[in-house]
């Protein structure tokens, strides 16, 4: 049985990981027969080679997660909103992201869904 | 096509409704042959007409729901997180939210699911 203690610490841990670009440190979240769609729409990623090609495949991109809501969880399933800062020579773009996870007993993630979309994306000012 | 305006529009709409306990104008947001989940895990309710059971069975349950962030929105599908406060005699609880809508080709919904659970619920104090 998943505890809502185990979805806070995935949420959190891929926040970090995501924000160190340790893809490695992500790829410790994901079971091995797990299928991922970011976004939701685009080609789904089936399997643990083909997502850590997917977040390789992200690169030295300078990026900040941060969470910004609470983790909600049911039933082995969890969504959380965060906010994805992208820093480049040309600027810095942020994003409005809500990411769904569905866990296996383990507590590994067998099914990731990211939405989010043009529309909640847009230059973020340095503050 | 629909649009993220209509996205926005759904979850507004029904922010209100629900604060409203307006159930009628919640069930002009749902397809007839629409599912709701909530919360995820609970039994679906199947159709327009045992959709329509779920709400009137919230009765007359003082409700406010707030949203709480931008709602994100790919390929048709779209989520939002909100805050529910409900009050009654014995006090006030307030319940973190995060809802999963899926609208067909018209802008209504098709599939509904509710992420929460007891540990995103808690007693609210009045501010």
């Amino acid at each position: 049985m998943v505890t809502y203690e185990r979805a806070v610490e995935v949420a959190d841990t891929y926040m970090q990981a995501m924000s160190a670009q340790d893809w490695a440190a992500v790829m410790e979240l994901y079971a091995e027969d797990a299928v991922l769609e970011d976004p939701v729409g685009s080609e789904v990623k089936i399997g643990k080679l083909a997502i850590t090609d997917f977040y390789f495949g992200i690169g030295e991109t300078n990026i900040t997660c941060t969470r910004t809501g609470t983790v909600r969880f049911a039933n082995a399933e969890m969504v959380f909103p965060f906010q994805c800062i992208m820093r480049s020579e040309d600027g810095a773009m942020k994003i409005d992201i809500i990411d769904h996870f569905i866990l296996n007993g383990e507590g590994l993630i067998i099914q990731m869904r990211a939405f989010w979309g043009p529309e909640t994306a847009g230059p973020y000012e340095e503050s």
